[in-house]
């Protein structure tokens, strides 16, 4: 299932996609899927109205170097524990909100990501219980300031500007994180083109990984690092993050 | 006046405290900075109430060396900007809450740092104005598993385990960020000792900084970066950092 959330007539409502179709439903996606039931409450077309972000996380988790492949593109060893990084929940914009060029950066990059949504506290959870803690997948562009993570040493302030974590369209519940395609295009040309099969860690084990250090909470969202093909966007750029069976995440950059 | 929220008889109040009294008010924290008028609610001794975290920032966002002795000690050249880091909500704890020692690190230091409190949203404010977005200072230990930030290339992990973000006793209103003594004892034995004049950036070129970067909501703190003397804890280890005017916060270190 999709769920996403939308307004229409400045109402905030939650709902599952189907093509084009949004079914409304009661309560949070998080409700939802907590419940046997759903208690549908309207249809409408996607087309008339505003998606917003799928979920609102108290903090999105990141990892940097997560790709078999990308590590080969960037001639550099496997990492054996995962690099994390933390964006704000500030960052946080959903499908079709404009990602804001900073003033004083230099270069702004895109980073296809797969995200998991988390959708019940997890505290040392392990990999073989993971999947119970994720209540579905989602898209996310890491955006970068590219100069700002070189001159850091920390990587916070390259990747925690407002505007830089968009997320969405949707949260889909059965997907197998292990084995989908990734891609990115930037004004319709292909830049990203990968499988989550080349992850190093996969979700179950970031999700035992995190939640070892700090505990997740419902609506958190996990950045798994990007695949190959990392570039730069400029203002007035179309960015859009596909992922197989979730959907297209599409955002532009504004001034 | 000195904030604190509190607890007593199960139930969670907002207070203002006076010497070993505290005179419950109506409302929290940022509703009473925002009234010009307080509704007292009751009189409860210090002593009979469990003292709660004074604020629930949505993000404690730190900054690395930051102290000219601390930067000296270490000889280590000044930053031209600060570093930032975020430590997520999960992690804050009050006075009088266990820091957890985590079961794989193998050194845990302390931090002693002065904590800002944010007390309206904050976006591309400048120096000048930011004493308007402050509500008030607090004290925060800056908590870090220094094995985990020597082996990673982030600090995230290290800084972000559960109960690695004591902030409290209480938020004082009216203090001077830029000459307030400092100091720091581990079992009542002095370790750090030095005072906030000696920060690089001070609480308000800190404001404008890292709200150029990232919207800083209502409630979120931010860590000035800690003194010299830093060093480890054990379990069991008692850990008091002491700021001028603001007060006290002690922690104890469990398994």
């Amino acid at each position: 299932m999709k769920f996403l959330r939308f307004k229409i007539n400045g109402k905030k409502k939650t709902g599952i996609l189907n093509g084009d179709s949004i079914t409304e439903i009661k309560g949070s996606m998080l409700e939802a899927l907590n419940s046997k039931q759903l208690e549908k409450a309207g249809i409408f077309k996607l087309k008339d109205v505003e998606v917003l972000p799928p979920v609102s996380p108290s903090k999105v988790v990141c990892v940097g170097l997560n790709y078999r492949d990308h590590a080969k593109e960037l001639d550099m060893k496997l990492p054996t524990e995962p690099t994390l990084f933390i964006k704000p929940s500030t960052a946080v914009v959903g499908y079709g909100d404009d990602v804001i060029y900073p003033e004083d950066s230099t270069q702004l990059d895109y980073e296809a990501e797969l995200g998991i949504v988390i959708f019940k506290e997890a505290h040392h959870v392990k990999e073989e219980d993971a999947a119970d803690f994720i209540g579905g997948y989602t898209i996310l562009n890491d955006v970068t300031a590219r100069d700002k993570q070189r001159k850091d040493i920390q990587w916070t302030r390259a990747k925690s500007f407002d505007t830089f974590a968009p997320i969405g369209p949707c949260v889909e519940t059965e997907l197998d994180p292990t084995n989908q395609n990734i891609s990115l295009k930037l004004n319709n040309e292909l830049r990203q083109d990968s499988n989550t099969k080349h992850m190093i860690f996969n979700a179950y084990k970031l999700v035992e990984f995190i939640s070892n250090v700090m505990t997740l909470k419902p609506g958190d969202v996990i950045g798994t690092g990007t695949p190959p093909g990392v570039g730069s966007m400029q203002v007035g750029d179309m960015v859009e993050v596909s992922i197989e069976r979730i959907g297209t995440l599409k955002n532009v950059i504004k001034a």
